[in-house]
């Protein structure tokens, strides 16, 4: 019976738009297709059409009190942050956000990805201050009770570690899941006050032509900035998805700079300084100087480019049989709006344009999907996005010949590992299971 | 020196945009204004210029190791759902969101309200199943897996209880936070399967003009919804910001019927029956069949009609002092989008029109902000909401007069008690504190 309904949707003609099975993203949508059966995947007619229905054990018992403060599912355990240094010991710790089991385009609070070089600092709001001062007319000193009084303004904005997906200059390819290699970037509504708001407050000398933002975290974590993004959007972020930041994510307030690597966006912030020179902290005079093949150094690389990755399927999944599947995935850029994305299941010989979730919003994450018919056969996923500037996400040939590799597998403390974002590859066997692979 | 910057900022003359106080909602932009000195907070200038800043004994010490699911702060423990059935007694619980202490358009998941009739269900998701039958083509079955495969949606939609803002049916404003009275809305990034997608697989018998959608958990509650919702904007929720739904909302799927009262939206879907006629359920024919002042009822009366309330300043609140502070709030319809909202600090005597926070999305959340400055003096502050399609919020007198209100304050299962939408308002003592008023 599955096997009619196949071919009947099969002689519904589904219009093929690129190679090994890619359909039109508009050819599902009030086409009265019989995607149960085209799936093969068991879904045949109900049994249980009989009255009443039968019930399951959690029909038949009062279930729990409501907490104060919900959390998922104990079924849901596994959908967790991947931690880099579980036993905490001395050094930084990463907590991956898992893409793969996630969908829709915002990050919920509990899963944000976050990286702390000191542990996570317990600060009690009422005695956290933050200081404006250096090259300025009037230092000021803010609480957040008084920050709380100047207009405030809301933003959807990824975030995103410089380090994120560094697993990809592996000559080859590792095989890990989506939060393994892209984990280190998440996306939240962010609330709070313009730093240009503030900046009006205490005024600006002519010299000034940086800020150091300073953390109150143990490490002290400080990074240089233009004055000049301190007047385009940076904000002090007070609110996450609604509520106050989470303790991991900069709680009571992180600097947000829309578009730049994750790491200047200091967290736990405490001090703004205008200067007319950057400071060279470590971040900037070691870690994030990208060390290029023709030997200069990419210094003061803040942007976060163009970049989008297929979550499902993804590596680690398992397709059950032939049949129609959706491929979905994120794409973003630190520059503006995703202007399209191309889906390839050939390993990039025909692309398919994929549909974008609406609202596209600058420097956010923007969900793209497109319907697969899979035929069993070995196939290559690929997703490659264009920002709303024109930029393109690069292949990994283009990528590698312009930003190195490693000379072989190894940690990812290893370099260079700073702002990869060319194309993701995931192979599909004929069994069913997914792969990464470079293509 | 405060008194002396705030005469500075009185002789920039910031626009009035309507009386008792309220600024264009332009004026604070690039305007260099001192706010600080406006405010007569104590906000002034920094005595912490001094290098190197103060230590605070957060940032002398390392933090906590991170967890694999966040949550917020210690010091936010305030910021939590209030439970009206906290014993866990035989009868329906609730479970408010904390508006006055959030910002944005996002209600966190940890937040969103719920109201559960026979407690929280614990549901194996591999075990769960989705039936659709009654007068369809072909019953079909579902589970978590099979629905994975069709082409998904995303979309942001409020999520309104038809009781919620019950107690302003009280003849006497009741003295309770933004929480207690409005706290059953909330709005999140819903993801799932929209319903006409599957009702294509299952096909529509000519005759079925409503499904019933019942739950799993053990009251099986169950709506009767119009085939025409269905096959508009209905969907099978799998994911909630990201995340699968929490378990207080619907886990592993619910009905989402954006614009819909909440009851409809039924939580722990296991069956959508196709029917000629509805099943006048409980919650049909008696809950949510309000009784209007002349003597017909509302039955069938499903929208959330357009609302706006403002959660800062509100009730509870103190202002400390004269001088500048945001008015800030959410407004939503479940007819769609949200075309303008007007504020007022002279109880509807005069009005200015709020900025919207980008983006506007369909019903949704939209949170507005206005800048005020208070004088010292009394002051009602008031919010009034439109939509595209012309609908405005009712004042209290109008609303009353349409729709009743209880002869003395009674508690909120008393009726009338459903689909209250009125202007609420907040008055403001000289004292600074704010009392809820009705004006």
């Amino acid at each position: 019976m599955a096997r009619a309904r196949d071919r009947n949707a099969r002689g519904r003609n589904l219009e093929a738009a690129a190679g090994n099975g890619l359909i039109d993203r508009r050819a599902l949508l009030g086409r009265g297709m019989m995607i149960a059966g085209a799936m093969g995947a068991g879904i045949g007619p109900a049994s249980a059409g009989a009255e009443p229905l039968a019930d399951d054990p959690w029909s038949l018992e009062v279930g729990d009190p409501m907490p104060l403060y919900q959390v998922p599912s104990k079924f849901e355990a596994k959908v967790a942050r991947t931690l880099s240094n579980p036993n905490f010991e001395p050094r930084n710790s990463h907590a991956r956000t898992p893409h793969h089991l996630l969908d829709g385009a915002t990050t919920p609070n509990g899963l944000h990805f976050a990286i702390n070089h000191g542990g996570v600092p317990t600060i009690d709001p009422e005695k956290h201050r933050l200081v404006i001062h250096g090259l300025v007319k009037r230092p000021l000193e803010f609480s957040l009770e008084s920050l709380s009084r100047y207009p405030m303004t809301s933003r959807v904005s990824f975030l995103e570690c410089g380090g994120n997906s560094a697993p990809m200059f592996s000559p080859e390819p590792m095989q890990e899941t989506v939060q393994a290699l892209h984990g280190l970037v998440s996306c939240a509504e962010w609330t709070g006050v313009k730093l240009s708001t503030l900046l009006e407050e205490t005024g600006i000398d002519p010299g000034a032509k940086w800020f150091i933002a300073e953390g109150a975290d143990s490490p002290h974590l400080s990074r240089s900035v233009p004055v000049k993004k301190a007047l385009d959007d940076a904000m002090i972020a007070l609110y996450q998805n609604g509520e106050r930041l989470m303790p991991g994510n900069g709680y009571p307030m992180r600097l947000l700079l829309p578009g730049y690597e994750g790491n200047m966006n200091v967290k736990f912030l405490r001090r703004i300084k205008l200067v007319d020179q950057p400071a060279l902290s470590m971040y900037e005079a070691r870690t994030y100087s990208q060390i290029l093949p023709s030997g200069k150094a990419y210094r003061f690389y803040f942007l976060q480019e163009v970049k989008s990755f297929i979550t499902s399927p993804s590596h680690g999944g398992k397709l059950k049989g032939p049949g129609l599947y959706e491929i979905s995935g994120i794409a973003y850029s630190g520059t503006g709006r995703i202007e399209k994305v191309m889906v390839s299941a050939d390993g990039g010989q025909s692309w398919a344009q994929a549909a974008l979730q609406e609202p596209v919003l600058s420097k956010a994450f923007t969900r793209f999907r497109l319907p697969w018919r899979w035929d069993g056969g070995p196939a290559t996923l690929q997703s490659r996005a264009w920002d709303e500037a024109g930029n393109v996400q690069p292949t990994r040939a283009e990528f590698v010949a312009a930003r190195g590799e490693l000379a072989k597998p190894a940690p990812v403390l290893s370099f260079p590992n700073q702002h990869y974002n060319s194309i993701t590859s995931w192979g599909v066997g004929t069994n069913g299971e997914v792969k990464h692979v470079y293509a």
